[in-house]
């Protein structure tokens, strides 16, 4: 009885998305036997392979050598899955499986990594989607709306210093002049980069106006990713379903003074940058307590001293302050704390202040059909579920400014993530990928199928 | 009749030094006609070249390829000062002047770098001593107690992170455990890096052996270096006669915590270290203002913070605090606030800390002879002058623990130091060179001589 209870809500659930009574095969009904955890783990290792440091680390910087084999394998990937492959100008992948309708259901992640990182941040969204989608076509579905597999360029600030580069310009949140202040270490633009493997385009206008996707074209979005924290699995959860995106923001800020020897500098003669930026720190902690929210966080990750001599009383302290929230307005308010703190402890202590926010991004907050596909997928596969948000920024972040969109996560080992010791079990990596493919046919919906058809 | 009067009250002086009445010579009557900006400039050029940068700058390590050709030039001039010239164990240059008496007056200063320095830190004491020493020679002076210049290997922290190791080596001030504690970048330590270019030992016991002088062999010592401040040349001062040594001391202090990822962890789980840093920094900023002395001073110079990324909390904050003090007690009392506070802050934070006191010398009090024969000295050069303290640590403060010390300071461009726009003017070279060479003379004192026999 409980089965035919089952069966009844997902019939109904499936109405919802292909909008007709009993036309078509559930999408909940496919059997997903072509998602196992030996082949999407060989995938994992192929693609952990193409790194400048040996396993277990993994680092694959956008556009390095690695990154262009890297690419190379998920375009095979998706060849193999039948996917038809085009490239972005700026060098988003996308795999496409036409549907009745143009408008694609879209998943994917990032491939890129950062130095040292692991073998699962980016690429189980990117393999799992791809998975996903080629067991579908396997199973003989056929959706109602078109299917795409996307590798999003650059999501990690690792080389230009900045998150998410191609689905910024996707989403319309770049422009020229940030464009051009995007720089690796060597100096080199994110264009120039992307140019040298191929990505041409003649000038920013071009970049941005043929990166940009238009939102119709994006029936929704779909995210599967590790966690990146402990939380599933100190529970026991097998899939988070992420309800929102912690809005990321970057604050830049330098404090100088005229330094001095350390030995010879009265105190009271002093301007020293150090000094003002240990204030700083624990103000911009405090703004971030002064919400009273749970989930405003404020991280001074960044501390560059100069000259850092043991015996030189500090000219400049350079200071990156992360700020997030669930709340762009709270977030917002944090900032302005900050930035105000700043002005007043380098007035009191004489020293030279400029600061800048580098980036304040949109939140993000799912949609809640696809959450609704998400919860339905996990429940059939008899998965344990949980909401949660997701304070490390993703992809889906930007692909919700203008998709109906949500993320999949999966719990990994101890929490680690940006770390070599990344890892996630073959059950976990199966579980995710199987309610990605349901959630992904479910936000399609099958169109009147010849088999459903022949069995009426 | 001002004149008269002088003279008789430096006669009176010379009889303090060589406790016979009108049988000598006054020191103070020699020309130093052998004291010329020209020569000693060219001097300073020729050390200025030896440099791993281009001049201005000067960037020379102790025992580094240009230190040997250092070496070289410097026992060359000694040499050419018809001195005799022995090196220690340590790398220390001596070149000596037999008087009647084995006990010497020495005088010199270092003549390593940091890296980017200037020409003048170091090297004017060294030049000047053995221009000054020849300069007495040279006129026909007969020293009572003999006379020694002195090279001292790495006064500079630059390579093995410790000032003044051939100065400590000289007076005790080394041990068995420090010694090997000392390691350069590539981990050598002083003994070995010593043995590459010459200066042999078998064990560290050989070398703390050898290195020590016997107090009884120095008489007294005197350094002559640049002010490396802007007193003397904003007051139009030609000679600062220094009173004291602030006494250096280094703090080493880790706080570290579990880190995580800035978005993932929560404000109220983190453990951050760069916070704990922060009120560390200011705090101990407090434990200097609250000796309410004026010679307090304390800089957290270095700040390291691992790893250094935008969006991930510390995982370890290094802080380096400098702390001196014209008083010894005075310091040890802020040391021991910076450490107390330290405890509670990490306590509080739930912070790991480790700390380490990695040296604290001594004071340095002038001897009043010294001081006088340096004030008697410039007054008969008819230069105006000033007692000050010495922020900046020297030899001389580890000379000042065995032997009546004192040293004359310069002024220099801007009180730019440890800069490649370190300056001094050909005037103040030779003010200071004299003042020097007149002190030397005093403290050594006038041999019966045959000539002034010949007078009476
Ligand atoms: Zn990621
Ligand atoms: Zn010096």
């Amino acid at each position: 009885m409980r089965l035919c209870g089952s069966t009844l809500s997902l019939t109904i659930l499936s109405l919802v998305f292909c909008g007709r009574l009993a036309c078509c095969l559930s999408p909940l009904d496919l059997k997903l036997a072509g998602i196992t955890g030996e082949k999407l783990n060989a995938q994992f290792e192929a693609l952990a392979a193409l790194s400048d440091t040996p396993r277990p680390s993994v680092t694959r910087l956008v556009f390095s050598d690695w990154d262009v084999k890297a690419r190379r394998l998920i375009k095979d990937l998706m060849r193999d899955a039948q996917l038809k492959v085009r490239e972005d100008i700026m060098g988003n992948i996308f795999a496409r499986w036409e549907g009745a309708e143009k408008a694609a259901v879209m998943s994917g992640s990032h491939s890129d990594s950062i130095v040292l990182g692991g073998a699962y941040d980016g690429d189980l969204g990117v393999v799992g989607a791809i998975a996903a989608i080629k067991a579908l076509r396997v199973e003989g579905f056929k959706p109602q709306k078109s299917i795409e597999a996307v590798m999003f360029t650059t999501e990690e600030a690792s080389r230009f210093n900045v998150p998410c580069l191609g689905s910024q310009g996707m989403t319309g949140y770049l422009n020229d002049h940030t464009l051009d202040n995007f720089k690796d270490e060597n100096g080199s633009t994110f264009r120039e980069a992307a140019a040298r493997i191929g990505y041409r385009s003649s000038s920013n206008q071009e970049l941005l106006r043929k990166a940009k996707v238009d939102p119709a074209a994006v029936a929704a979005f779909v995210e599967l990713h590790i966690e990146q924290g402990p939380l599933l699995e100190k529970e026991g959860i097998d899939i988070g379903i992420v309800e929102a995106i912690l809005a990321p923001s970057l604050l830049t800020l330098d404090f100088s003074g005229s330094g001095g020897h350390g030995g010879g500098m009265p105190m009271s003669h002093r301007n020293d940058p150090c000094l003002a930026a240990s204030e700083l720190a624990l103000k911009a902690e405090q703004a971030a307590f002064s919400t009273k929210a749970f989930d405003t966080v404020v991280t001074t990750g960044i501390w560059k001293q100069e000259p850092n001599i043991f015996n030189a009383i500090p000219r400049n302290v350079h200071l990156e302050i992360d700020v997030r929230d669930t709340e762009g307005d709270r977030r917002d308010g944090v900032i302005q704390q900050i930035f105000e703190a700043a002005e007043e402890i380098a007035a009191n202590r004489k020293c030279n202040l400029t600061k800048e926010i580098r980036y304040a991004y949109p939140i993000a907050k799912s949609n809640p059909t696809v959450l609704g596909a998400i919860q339905q997928s996990a429940d059939k596969l008899g998965l344990s579920s949980k909401k949660l948000i997701s304070r490390p920024y993703h992809d889906a972040a930007f692909m919700a400014q203008i998709a109906p969109t949500a993320m999949i996560f999966t719990p990994c080992k101890r929490g680690l993530s940006h770390h070599p010791e990344e890892e996630i079990s073959l059950k976990h990596m199966v579980d995710g990928v199987k309610t990605l493919a349901y959630t992904i046919a479910q936000l399609a919906g099958s169109a009147a199928p010849s088999q459903a058809k022949s069995e009426l």
